[in-house]
């Protein structure tokens, strides 16, 4: 039997340890500590090694083939290189692009992440609890409330924390949002210049800031344009998922049968609302304006192409990140809190009303 | 000053290191070894240790407050409790349902997942590197190629891992996969049982599983229904994007003016086969019917709403998760192929011929 050979050797499911070189190899031969080899060798600690000193590791682990072991360098470094991601839902479509900025900005760094799906029933704090027992060196939090025992959690745990597209009331960690509130001012405007009068809204859940502010937004826009308060009709939906969209949208259309305009608090409770101007056989726009808020992916191509409120998603998880990296390497850096500008996407969903 | 005050103690920012408990407490309690501790607390491997024995470590370590550093905890067990995960491109709206199923089996046994994005320019095999040498106990990789390096690579290394959604030519490690060709084949049937006789196929790329086994249950399909080779158009997309699907389809009509049905190879390419049809001027399904592949999330609310072949997204990936964690567990463990049955969904993207 010839045991050198190489199919058979890949075959053997098992790593060539032995002969596998290590930290300490590294080590002396440069004349190091095996802690500095481990801070030179990561991307999210090098900045601590003295230029010269990192190169010459660098160099030294080459020749000699040597690959870290992450989870021993977390121990030596008390840095993990994890950092945890909490979701409000992996599978709405507006996330990704969000978790996309996140994730590209902090591999840079260095860090690999966590992302966790908290889901409509799942229990933030638990969650974080276990991610902190993995040793992660920052959470980023995208499903906080406004009051959100979470927060305060990780501040007693000593975790670094940012939120990203909801923030809490107390300001009490950085945050990266989209400015909600002007955001609805462009909705409620652009309405309101194609002849608007009856509107409604659709609001999102109002224990998060984004269902609170884009509703404070909804309310200060028409009250500027002049529109009496009689006039404005709010439904809000317990959870931002398209069959809480289209049961709060059936209820406003009972309430105010002649609303000409309805808009929505994000694009999925919009494409609930497409759902109830169909069940009761209206036309979007001929009966009943649409206005989303978001921009996800392909509500260009609904029927009709959905108007909308686009955030700067990518933009928003890579500044999250961002802050998140500033807070890791020093803990009483500033809290930065982030708003950034929406932009209004007129497409077919809205028009001007009939008479 | 008070120092003890609740709100300044929780700014601090720093955990209370000293009074924690450590492995060592619970140990010593229980007359045992820290390491049966370790294994005693990981869901991921509490197998390992006698019933009542586990059951005295548990209540130990609830009654001391121990809280298990899982990154120290994998040096003693060899375990990391994280999984790898290899995503095609994580805003593509079909891959967070399959994902979702992978990290739902994955906690509920303990692990967690570490979710990269290869992205149309990443390299596998150095991002699945990265991951070895975060001492990840396996990986799930669902951007494979036929003949992909990276699947050698993980067997070179030892690290258990199974795939999902698109396979390899060697079958050398276990997946899960729709029947590419059978779900084809249910597509095919559907546009001949309403008349038509002149087909198109946006092909996906033809290095992975899922481009060329569409493909051939495509031309199968048609084969079967005795419509000649000559009827019969093939353009294969570079990538599974909206934007390569547009230039195939294009390809395709200039080629075949005549077509009346186009069969994309998944949803996305549908979405570009659709662009294409819009800037040709052409009605679907007036003039041309198209039928995509997935299912994924809101293709119902296209317009026309997308008829298409429905993949088990969710399903596969919970069944490619416990794939990896029996193979974790036991890596001499048989090799699975796990081959799930396709439905097709008809909408209105999809009527019979005009002549």
């Amino acid at each position: 039997m010839n045991h050198n050979h190489e199919s058979s050797i890949r075959r053997r499911a098992k790593p060539v340890a032995p002969s596998r070189p290590t930290i300490k190899d590294v080590a002396s031969r440069c004349g190091v500590h095996p802690s500095t080899v481990s801070r030179a060798l990561s991307p999210a600690m090098s900045h601590l090694v003295a230029d010269d000193v990192a190169k010459q590791i660098r160099a030294a682990a080459a020749a000699l083939g040597y690959r870290p072991n992450v989870t021993a360098a977390g121990l030596r470094t008390g840095r993990s290189g994890l950092v945890g991601v909490l979701a409000p839902d992996i599978a709405d479509p507006g996330f990704p692009p969000v978790l996309g900025g996140v994730t590209e900005a902090l591999h840079k760094a260095g860090y690999a992440t966590i992302v966790v799906d908290v889901g409509p029933h799942g229990s933030p704090v638990e969650l974080v609890d276990r991610l902190i027992a993995r040793g992660v060196d920052g959470l980023v939090l995208a499903t906080v409330s406004l009051h959100d025992p979470v927060i305060e959690y990780c501040i007693g745990a000593g975790v670094p924390a940012v939120l990203v597209i909801r923030t809490d009331a107390g300001k009490l960690v950085p945050s990266v949002v989209s400015d909600d509130e002007a955001g609805m001012g462009l909705a409620v405007d652009h309405l309101i210049a194609l002849g608007h009068r009856h509107l409604g809204h659709v609001a999102g859940p109002q224990d998060t800031s984004t269902g609170a502010l884009r509703r404070a937004g909804f309310e200060a826009g028409l009250a500027q344009a002049g529109v009496p308060a009689q006039e404005i009709a709010v439904e809000a939906a317990p959870a931002y998922t398209r069959e809480a969209g289209r049961a709060a949208a059936l209820r406003l259309l009972e309430r105010k049968p002649d609303l000409t305009a309805i808009v929505a608090a994000n694009d999925l409770l919009a494409l609930g609302v497409y759902d109830a101007l169909a069940a009761r056989g209206l036309n979007c726009p001929k009966d009943v304006s649409v206005v989303g808020h978001n921009d996800m992916p392909y509500v260009d191509m609904l029927s009709p192409p959905l108007t909308t409120v686009r955030i700067a998603q990518r933009e928003m998880g890579d500044k999250a990140a961002r802050l998140l990296l500033a807070k890791i390497s020093d803990p009483e850096a500033r809290h930065d809190h982030i708003v950034l500008a929406p932009e209004l996407i007129a497409r077919g969903s809205t028009a001007s009303p009939r008479r």
